[in-house]
Order: C-alpha cells, then structure tokens, then sequence
C-alpha cells in the first residue's frame, strides 16, 4: 500500500521564485545519485564552478554553490568576512537588505543602516557620506534586486566609493544573476551571493557565491573562526578546491541540476538573455500600465514587476483566483506594501512573450470583474506593439 | 548547441552515504516546482513533519527538515540550544563527535569533551563523572551511530543520568534514522539531528530535526539571539508551523524526494526496516569474517560496518577497482583509519541480500589478487548460511 500522495500541480510560476523549471533542469535533478567523492561527481564541481564564474563574468577562484538556500549564501558572505567588532555599513532599502544587517549584526558587526524608502534606491553620495561618518567601515553591503520592492540598485559608482574608502564591497545578486547585467570583476564586486530558484530556473536549494582575490585575504587573514562551521569558507574551499577534503556532503542532486540549468544559459548566451528579460518587462510594462496599474520603483528590475493594485482592488482575492483557475502565482507585497502590490516575476524560462500574455489576460479578467476601470483588450494590446517595436532576434523565446 | 555533459554513471553506493536512492525518489524529485507558500506545497510540508515524527518515534511539535545536508542541521541543534558562556559536555569518538565540539566552541559554549578512543562507545559511569566535574552542564551531545568509526553508542541509561543532572541530551542519529532502533520520545531524547541520505535512501541535502519541549522552552527563553539566522528554529517553526511566515526559499524539490522516502519507510515499518539492516548486517559480517576482515568496534552498527584492512592490502587499489570495474563504492577510513580500513555501508535501498553478495564476492576476488589469505567461495557461502538462520519475513528484500 502507498501512503505517498505527491501530486504536485503544473504551476505558472510568475511570483518573486522560484520560477519555471526546465523539464531538462528536472530530468538532470533526478539523474543517479553519485558519493560526494566519486570522480565523477569532482568533475561534475569543477565545470558547475567554470560555468558560475561565466555567468558571475569573474575570474575568482572562489566561485561555487553554497549547500543552503540564498538566504545560507548571504549568511556564508556576511560571517565569513566579518569578524566581531567590525563596521560593516547596510543598505536597508526593504526586506533583504534588512536581513543583511540583522545577520551582520548576530555576527558581531557593528552595524550602520543607510536606510532608504522602500522602492528607491543608495546614490553614491549616500555611501560615501555614511563611509565619512564612519570611516572605520570594512565593509558595505547592499542589494542589486529588492526582491521587495522590485527596485534596480546601480553599482558602478558605488563600488568606485567603497573601494576608496578601503572596504569591501558585499552584492546580494538573488533576483539579478542570470537576468540582469552583473559585472563582478568589471564593477570590483568583493562578495556577491544568489540562488538558484530565480533567473537560473534551477529549484531553490543552492546558493551561488563567488569571492574576489581581497576578500579571499580578508578571509585568510581572520585572527577568529568563522562562528559557522558549515558555512566556513577555508573548509569548504578545500573540498571544492586542490586538495578534495571532505567536508560535508554536497546536495549531488542538487548540482546536477544548477549544472544544467548553467549550461542553458550559457547555450542561450548571457546578452542575450539579460536582453531577452529587459524586452519581455517592457511589453509586461506596456500592458500593466494599460491596465492602470503602477511600477512602484522609478529604477525597476527587468526581472521582477512590483506595482500597486488599485484602490478598492482584493489583492488576495485576485492570487487566489489566479492560482485556482489559472494555476499561475505571482507575489503578495511584503511589509509596507502587503494587501496594497503584487510582484510578478519574470525570471529565467518565466520570462516569455506566453507569460507576459497570459497574466496579462488574467488579470484583465479580474481586474474587471472587481469593477476596476480596465479597458478590454488594451493590456494585450499594448504588449504587441511594445514586442513590435523590438522584436526578438531569431532563436529566442 | 548543448553544453551539458551530465552523465553520472549508475553506482551501488554501500559507502558511508550517499546510500541508493530508489526511483521512486528520484523521480519524486523532479515533480514539477511549486512555490513556497503553495497551498499544495504547504499540505506536502505537513505530511513530511508527520511522517518524520513517526520515523523519529516521537510526537515532538518542532520537526522538521532543515535546508542544508546534516552538518547544517547538527549546527542548528546546537546554535539554538546553546548560548555563549553555556556549558556543554560532547563524547568525542570519531570525526562526527569532534565536529560537534568544534561547532558548539564557534557557538560560544564552554565545552569539556569525553574523549573515548575510535571505535569505542561511552558509559553512563563516564557521563555521569563527567557531569559531576561540571555541574554546571546545561546540555550533554553524543552521536548514536559513529560514522568514521562505525559504533553503535547506547543511549538509555546515558539519557537517565543526563535528566537526573537537569541537562539536555542532544544526539547526532544521522547514519541510525531509518535503520536502527531510535526512540526519541522514550529515551527522552530532547533534540536530534539526522540526514537524508544514510538509512532513509533520499539524496543530500535535508536534515531532519526534532525538538522536545523542554528544548522548545529552551529556544524561547533564550537570553540572545541564535546567531545563526538561517537556522534560527523560532524564525523556522514559522514557517513550517502555525503562522506559515515567509523565512527562506524552501527547497522545494528535496522536500518531495524526503516526503517520498520516508512514505517508503512507511509502508514497509519501521520495525521491519530496523530488522532488515540487522540480518544483512550479520550475513556481511559473517561473509567479511571468513575473508579474515575484523570489525573494528565492539558494538557495531547494522548500517555502517568499519573493517580492518589486512597488511599489506593496498586499501587505495582496491577501492580505485570496486568503483571502476563493478561500479561499487565503498568508503575509506578516516583519522587513524586512514589507509586501514573500509567502511562499507549497507544502508536504506543497500541494504539487501543482492549489496552483500555484490560486495563480498567483488572483495574475495580483489583480496585474492593482493595475495591475501582467502578461500574462495568461503564469504558467500558463510553469509548464506547467516540468511539460512535468520530468514527474511515475506515481502522484505
């Protein structure tokens, strides 16, 4: 008698992650299972860890998945560069940064915030204000993609600051990795962390992490263990590195299918995947705007739509329409946005012209039926003509 | 053009873990993405919470699979039930003893070790010295099934005198869960970490966890934060409890692979389980006996079984051929094991009557070949003897 009743739906998955897994993702992910020390299973590491370094456009030796989710490969950045005492400044621009700080701080670090309203954005100047009222700072920390609020943070100029300033530069790349345009070496990114659940379309479980040359000094050079075992940077680089030391056992699985799910994006090309989500954003802007609904960031991620519902609008009434008879999800607002926004993901294999026209639709369909003014049949419309003014090139989704 | 060179041959795995994972499991694996908070996806957590506490033998609340392989979970047991200054007594008899003390120093505690010589298990009498050394003891950790060694640590009368000093007992079940006899609520057991991929047949990447309520009361009268927040067990129940708060991505396609083995688990009962590990336990260890292998514990455990290498034996070769010309992994030994010993793992699916025949008759033959003193033929005909004594309950392997 089986007691297994495991019949997990088809789902859309246009929500802030995990997004659409590739059939090709899930086949690699149910592959036979190698030991953690089989050759095999060595190999399968190294080009798992060539094939990150491509995708994070570094050259750092320190380049692999993390055995935990994004939120163990922010954890793993913030305890192996911080030891008690150090000032590390937070970007608290929503609900990641804010996570940041708090691991910082159960780190030992002393910890300043640049808080900034949510769905804006750090201007340079800010960092370089808060790096001169404290100028003991190691290291500064923010987020590329506010998975909250949907806002695209710059870097470039930033980085220039930190780096004056001798500190360390610390990216959170969650929702951004393999979607949006993320130069760690050219932008002199000391630390950045993501997961596999976003624009890889890999299922969560991993998180990828890549260390600069000087954070790699800063961490060989710590006077104090790093407080997680675990997580420990000098440990772990000794399986995934030279001398093949165990450490833990790898999630095998797991790898296999963020080794897929890199090799898709490298079969695609990182260009033109990054143009391939900016292009589908715009038509699901061009559509949402028809529908009146709102970007809540000036500087939006191409990856993830955060845009408030109309006044009188049941948010939650809509998801659960929307996953009931659609079996498409996309995301409640977090924190001062709940009940009042929805984010629509459009990450990795989510991000087509077939989701953008079908959450479109819907949401034409419920917005209506709320007696919300929309007007039928412009939403779609006006995604066509925004896919006609840049259409794809040949070969993309 | 694909770049994907994913093709990980099909090993037996009678190591030290990973052990077989049963197609059933895989292909529950790679069951389609649903999102974190899915209502389906929320019922599947339910059932995986409920089937552990029926494998733990327990009906502890808080437990849980936690998002890492079972070193995270070992470190969020102790992270959560130890506070900086805390006195913590560890048994250290193997790697997996050691590790737990390392982790519970880089937690803060103060820690005394009870250092018992590889291979050997710890008394009540030397726990309860020990306690009297140290009456401020808040918390005593010891691991039931000893990895690198492959001794089966007795935890009854050890709990007892545990409770009577008002400690915690912590216990590392990660090669026993699903294969030996755990009972976590009779042998009041207050927290207990294990992983997936030994006796319950699941890849790694998940550590079940469970906590009494005296540990429950414990984590909620902390005087500090946990200092890990990936693993913070009051941010974690949460999410997997009542209020289903959103804390980290679970990794959602590992949770259908665990849900499906422990099913398996299920529907062939624990006691049945328990004693299949045993008989071909006995059947190996008669069969590696007449090779003129020697056990190296006392009290070995059913599931992992640590053998002397004979001199002159180049251990290296000998698994370099297992794995390259039948496909066979077995382990190494590790420490003072190293270059010695084999440690060969008959673990969840690998523990049948097909592993032990595989094994012993791939070794007779590369034993022979080094010029070690056997008699051919004598290992399987002494392990079929074993199974002629003890035969198997229909409908078990």
């Amino acid at each position: 008698m089986s007691t297994s009743t495991l019949h997990p739906a088809q789902r859309v998955l246009l929500g802030p992650g995990p997004s659409p897994v590739p059939a090709r993702v899930l086949e690699a992910l149910a592959k036979p299972t190698l030991g953690h020390l089989d050759p095999q299973y060595l190999e399968i590491m190294d080009r798992t860890s060539a094939m990150l370094r491509t995708v994070f456009c570094t050259e750092n030796r320190l380049t692999l998945p993390i055995s935990g989710t994004g939120s163990a490969g922010m954890e793993a950045c913030v305890v192996n560069l911080v030891e008690p005492g150090d000032t590390m400044l937070v970007v608290v621009a929503g609900v990641f940064g804010g996570r940041m700080a708090e691991v910082a701080r159960r780190a030992g670090a002393t910890v300043h915030t640049i808080d900034v309203a949510w769905g804006e954005t750090a201007s340079a100047e800010q960092i370089q204000a808060a790096l001169e009222a404290h100028p003991d700072t190691k290291l500064v920390g923010l987020v590329h993609a506010e998975t909250s609020t949907g806002a695209h943070q710059p870097l470039v100029e930033i980085s220039q600051v930190v780096h004056q300033a001798n500190a360390l530069l610390l990216v959170d790349a969650v929702t951004s990795l393999g979607g949006i345009e993320l130069r760690v070496d050219d932008w002199q990114i000391d630390a950045c962390y993501s997961g596999t659940q976003k624009c890889l379309s890999c299922p969560p479980g991993l998180s990828p992490v890549t260390f600069s040359p000087a954070a790699e000094a800063k961490i060989a050079d710590r006077a104090t263990p790093v407080q997680s075992w675990y997580l420990d940077l000098s440990l772990i680089q000794s399986y995934w590195g030279g001398p093949r030391s165990y450490h833990h056992t790898a999630p095998i699985n797991m790898t296999y299918a963020l080794h897929e799910a890199l090799a898709i994006v490298l079969e695609e090309g990182l260009d033109a995947r990054i143009a391939r989500h900016a292009r589908n954003h715009r038509a699901l802007r061009a559509g949402t705007e028809a529908l009146g609904l709102r970007y809540i960031p000036e500087r939006s991620l191409t990856t993830l739509n955060a845009l408030t519902v109309h006044e009188g609008v049941d948010d939650a009434r809509v998801r659960a329409r929307l996953l009931g008879d659609w079996g498409i999800e996309i995301g409640a607002g977090l924190g001062p946005f709940a009940g009042k926004a929805w984010r629509i993901g459009l990450m990795g294999e989510g991000s087509s012209r077939r989701s953008v026209d079908l959450v479109l639709g819907a949401l034409e369909t419920l917005l209506a039926e709320q007696g919300a003014p929309v007007e039928r049949g412009a939403a779609l419309a006006a995604a066509a003509a925004s896919y006609d003014r840049e259409p794809a090139e040949q070969g993309t989704a």
